[in-house]
């Protein structure tokens, strides 16, 4: 180095999922390891033809806040989910969510500060928040969701985390849903305590079973909502928002205009062209779920017909992700993974989701079934079988 | 606040810009004080016309070091740029050139670290690397930029910096280019004493009078040169890059995947379908700087017809910036921009670009030609010159 690397970036490691994707390019290996929508979920004719009628404004700067059009129609978005009007100063357009997790640890964490993260964890989250140095408090997730119980067990033991952060609806890795009661306990428990939550929602549109559960930020003040067009538009389009308190959303735009002034417009602009139009998300929600609700199934099915007596699965409601047990004793997935890499077939280890402090999750693996179609799915869970039973 | 901000974010401050254009959004006020490139200058039907076509790869998640086209375009542009054979491993795209500044920050800057800043500097560079807690050096700029003998008296006196930042090609404000022989002792210096240099060129491609100088990364390997296509094709795409030293853009993806993933894959495509075409950033230049040099031209006179007693501003030679300087005793640019509003006009007064220890620069203004047409223009200097003769 020419110069000294900070105290920070020595600490930052890298992201173990895209050094599975390196090892999975030649073709030949079926990844269950992405965590990307299926490019038939995204509706490229219709992204085609707005992006020719863009106007000049969409090629120009914008407000950091994100782009009018857009911004106006998330907030009368976020009034219809809420139920209680939002208003545009609640809501910053970000940089997909990757960067309003960022943006959260700028503005609020100072180095110890407590963070309560729902463990196995989404791997980007852990990232995004690690980098401004807190100390995590793991909290176990169970087929229900984050075990409220045991936050409130910590935060009467004198736990006081600044932040709590969830993926309510299908969470990345676990699949798991947060029951309702416990949506309530959580936000009882913001209130007493005085902690904000981070309900991190990109998968609550893709539900195909089991009823619909009401957002956390309906149920307290003390929550910042993060959504995104990645996982129902596109994701290149780098769109994501935060709705928040709004004395909060200020900070934030304040530390975005630091960052990198402000999302791309012309992914701003286009996102507004979809998702303007009457009845849009909708339609294009009833369009993907099925593929997923398939694809979901098949996968499910395929791995309790190769691999029942050695792996555990639930079934999940929605999203894009199975979240695997090993049930053999001593299982380590990390090696499991070269063994899979060998067979044709790739996943991640659970290993990559532990929140620092948690259990190392050595038996657990994520699977993807989003971008696979039924053949390969069997294909890759007979792969899976194969290595797991070697 | 529900939770206390961070100390990081109680210190940021809110760009005096972003607020000056709040301010002049009714119409009636002709705005100096942007830093936005043209309308007329954005190729709005070419960039239609590429996203009618564009892949759905365009719409995807893509590496965060950039999408592989672009990618593989900006190293070969700047291998002949440079006159050396650029790597991809040494090309990283940022969101913006604003991001680009943030993630050096992140990686090299600890708190209390020295960087080294033209002075009057780039507010946004200021903004951004302000957010890592650094002790600023600020060196003055003149006529022939930054005046490299007063950074080489401060090393030799004992002053370390990490960094060295200048915009040396028509700076932001100050709208000076920084000297051959300049950028040579620049180079040896930075060889010498083991410093980065930040060489942010955003403009290098809009000059219009005078003879090109070499980039400073021609001259050393201690470089690392930002571009973006903000001012020569679209700011809203937010395509930015970083062309550096391979373990240092290794550690700034390690930070951007943290802080957003990657930046919009497409506006990436978008610019890599525009500068994809032979020839066309040299066609795109041509059209784009005579625009601008006409406007420099006209401002300039205007402003000598209108207010010579009172104001001197040199000409530059490229870029969007004149940096006048009020010469009337006392002058106080704050003051006097609550009158040119009042007449109708604005502009950013000059301590929006005090690096922190430097002088005041109350006496300066940055004034931008680039949007308004040569009648606005004339008019916006008569203004100007009625609020300062006030």
């Amino acid at each position: 180095m020419i110069v000294e690397p900070s105290e920070r970036a020595r600490g930052a490691r890298s992201s173990i999922i895209r050094e599975i994707l390196r090892l999975t390019q030649d073709g030949a290996v079926l990844s269950l390891a992405g965590g990307i929508p299926a490019a038939e979920a995204i509706p490229l004719e219709e992204l085609r033809e707005a992006a020719a009628t863009l106007p000049v404004a969409a090629f120009q700067y914008t407000p950091t806040e994100g782009y009018g059009p857009l911004r106006a129609l998330l907030a009368q978005r976020a009034s219809q989910e809420l139920d209680r009007p939002v208003g545009e100063e609640q809501v910053l357009v970000t940089g997909g969510s990757q960067q309003a997790l960022d943006l959260l640890g700028r503005v609020l964490l100072d180095p110890g500060d407590v963070v309560a993260m729902e463990h196995p964890g989404y791997l980007g989250a852990i990232q995004a928040l690690e980098a401004w140095q807190p100390s995590f408090l793991p909290i176990d997730v169970d087929r229900d969701g984050m075990r409220v119980d045991l936050l409130a067990r910590a935060l009467a033991g004198g736990a006081r985390p600044k932040l709590v952060y969830t993926v309510p609806d299908f969470s990345n890795p676990s699949g798991a849903t947060l029951a309702a009661e416990r949506r309530r306990e959580l936000a009882a428990l913001a209130d007493r305590y005085g902690f904000l939550i981070v309900e991190d929602d990109p998968y609550g549109h893709l539900r195909f079973a089991g009823a619909r559960q009401p957002a956390i930020a309906t149920l307290s003040d003390r929550v910042v909502r993060l959504q995104t067009v990645s996982k129902s538009l596109a994701p290149g389009l780098r769109v994501g928002w935060v709705v928040g308190p709004a004395d909060l959303t200020g900070l934030l735009v304040r530390a975005k205009q630091a960052a990198d002034l402000q999302a791309s417009t012309t992914g701003q602009a286009l996102a507004a062209a979809l998702l303007g139009r009457p009845g849009w998300a909708e339609r294009q929600a009833a369009r993907v779920t099925p593929l997923y609700a398939e694809r979901a199934r098949a996968l499910s099915a395929a791995l309790r017909r190769h691999a029942a007596d050695v792996l555990d699965v639930p079934e999940p409601e929605g999203g894009m992700f199975l979240w695997g047990r090993v049930t053999t004793p001593g299982a380590d997935t990390d090696a499991l993974l070269r063994a899979a890499i060998a067979e044709g077939v790739a996943f991640v280890p659970g290993g990559a989701f532990a929140v620092p402090g948690g259990g190392s999750l050595r038996d657990g693996l994520r699977l993807s079934y989003a971008t696979l179609d039924l053949a390969d799915l069997d294909e890759a869970a007979r792969r899976l079988a194969a290595a797991l039973h070697r």
